[in-house]
């Protein structure tokens, strides 16, 4: 059987099921969970809205979210052909960090539908993570939805955002590069460019390069879209190839091979080389690797070292965002994300990543800069930072978080 | 442990999770059910979307949708207090026709916006079961949807017309009685009065007279709703114990004890009383059989004979529906579930009923003219008689539906 039999086979009546998590087995249990026992715990939430956090699923709730206007590598494919990926988000969700997820494809594309749809949508859930939403109107919904009670994130934006600069943090301190002195070449200008160039600029990164589809993002060029203005620059370069010269990071939310051997061979010492384009990279790895020998690379797969998935970033944002019901997930909480993810990569690989990727030993350097999916450790690290976070920034409605507590109960 | 602290108890954290229905313990799982694979029943989908039935949970999904406007005997309490109904609702689904619901409360309540927001979420799901949304704008916002191209019902409305009307078959036939020449008595007129008294119109019944708060719906009133003009009658009574005389149905969808003995005494030969009002119905059953023996009683509980409870409704009709890839619920699936279950309360009742219920013989008579809940032979037989009449009705998507593969693929 190839790939794409497997996957069909595999998909055979989709991939979630409905489990009653509470007795229903005798006509007493269903006095309880319908009528008349359930007029108890409506009562209690109509008293409190905030009592749905202890009589419902909602603590442990979240939407995905999808129009299918921006699926993988699919592009517009529409709502019903995305609810395959966004079931599969469902599963990672539970899979990961024991979210609760519900997948919901939805009909309608303006930015204005698509936020009224979220904000009718928000008293069942306790977050929406918004998921292959189109940019540029996926940076107007997202930010139209913060004030909603309830944290809304769009994971294409800052899942990405996160976990590159995970890598990237680890990246500069191995190669001894400074934030503040770096060049940073980013193609691909879509939801993740922008989330993740954002966040490099949160993190020290002054001198940040966009490259779209027409070039690089210049101020000379018309018609750009709020979102890259931000990033445009002054400058008399045009292409990527003029603009990767002497870079030390390049970070591909692009296309397959665009990144040249030419290129590679530009770029300053020590550099950085995030390649994402999936299942087939700006660069192959193999080319880098015998072009020079002072690259820290990273790719989308988990067949090469350094994989940038961010797995390891969106159930652990909203464990922890749930977990203090969290009203909104901030800068703050996302750059503890990606700082514990960081740390994590420096403490000796446990024993299920041993055995997950048959490797027998792995020691933070240039092929580890970040933690692989199957580290169990890492729900308990990230999803402590965000909450810890969530707590310093008043986000949280829960009151009375201990960290230490909180960090025990998700270690196992 | 009173009822108050036991259902309270039962409902901490809620009562639904989500689980995968695929292994997901490998990198290889994670690249079907997820990137790369997922690509494949994306694509198959965006080439012809009725393959969503396929290669996701559509076929087996439905949204339990509520605005919380009229939640059980609660009233208009809002989006988040009635999730622990729509959470019941999802977990009964579940427990008796192993149909997957998503809760789904929202904060909107005009009809434009319940009927935008329903459209908008349609590509997720095999059916939408709308639940406690009040009258009248319930009626307007179910006759929006029936084009959607998946099945659409109110259960407030259809459960309750279907139930009661398969007991009123049976309970016809006891008492000799023909629809034609009745008097039948409807207190209540909200979504289930005005959907049951439909009902029994499409049965044959030509007397029927509705109560409201005002009395009887008669045709000098002002400012009656389409629906209650649908069944407004000249009349000179004005009251429910004026019009009760001589009446051989009395349906009860309202309060509490507002059938006094007066009443009961002035109805017809053999009459039919089902008083659902829940907790406590319209009438005692003790009180009537104090009063004369020649009645055949109903209501809502599950310690007194009869039963009519639409949870031997709603689970079947979906059933039926995605197992057919239905695009709408007609007339005759709703007639065909009312007349499978009166058939289904002529076999000798089941040994798990007879456990479940503690009870050694029980035979078709006045004390038992419906099916218990608990009878597991209700799935099959209620559910192909829907799905029949789907495919008969030219509704079904499915081709080559057998009744009898069908019926037994679920008698189990």
């Amino acid at each position: 059987m190839n790939l794409k039999e497997e996957a069909l086979k595999y998909h055979l009546g989709g991939k979630i099921d409905i489990t009653p998590s509470k007795a229903m087995n005798s006509s007493h249990d269903l006095s309880l969970a319908y009528s008349p026992g359930v007029a108890e715990p409506c009562l209690e939430i109509a008293r409190d809205e905030e009592l749905a956090y202890i009589y419902t699923n909602k603590a442990n709730l979240v939407a995905v979210v999808s129009d299918g206007s921006a699926v993988l590598g699919l592009g517009n494919i529409g709502a019903a052909a995305s609810k395959p990926v966004m079931e599969g988000k469902a599963c990672l969700f539970k899979k990961f960090a024991n979210v609760n997820a519900y997948d919901i494809e939805i009909n309608v594309h303006s930015v204005e539908e698509i936020v009224a749809f979220c904000k009718a949508l928000a008293p069942t859930f306790g977050g929406i993570n918004l998921e292959d939403i189109a940019a540029p109107k996926c940076f107007e919904i997202e930010a139209a939805l913060q004030n909603l009670g309830i944290p809304v994130m769009h994971d294409d934006q800052h899942g990405t955002a996160i976990i590159s600069s995970a890598g990237l943090i680890n990246a500069m301190e191995i190669s001894g590069k400074s934030f503040k002195n770096i060049k940073v070449v980013i193609s691909g200008s879509g939801a993740a460019g922008i989330a993740s160039a954002r966040m490099y600029r949160t993190l020290g990164v002054e001198n940040i390069i966009l490259i779209d589809s027409q070039g690089v993002v210049h101020k000379d060029r018309e018609n750009l879209s709020k979102e890259k203005l931000e990033f445009a620059i002054s400058c008399k370069e045009r292409t990527l190839k003029e603009v990767i010269k002497g870079a030390d990071v390049f970070l591909g939310l692009s296309k397959p091979k665009i990144l040249d051997e030419e290129m590679v061979l530009s770029m300053a010492k020590n550099p950085i080389i995030f390649a994402l384009a999936n299942p087939t990279p700006e660069v192959m790895p193999e080319l880098v690797e015998s072009l020079r020998n002072d690259v820290i690379m990273g790719t989308g797969r988990s067949d090469y070292p350094n994989q940038i998935n961010n797995v390891l970033v969106f159930p652990f944002i909203f464990r922890g965002a749930l977990d203090t019901h969290a009203s909104q997930i901030t800068e703050n909480m996302k750059i503890a994300a990606a700082r514990a993810l960081a740390d994590l990569a420096k403490l000796p690989i446990s024993e299920e990543v041993k055995r997950a990727y048959n490797i027998k030993q792995l020691d933070f350097g240039k092929d580890y800069v970040i933690p692989k999916p199957f580290d169990k450790r890492v729900k308990a690290a990230v999803s402590t930072a965000v909450a810890s976070a969530a707590v310093k920034d008043g986000v949280a409605k829960l009151k009375n978080f201990d960290e230490k507590t909180y960090f025990k109960s998700l270690d196992n």
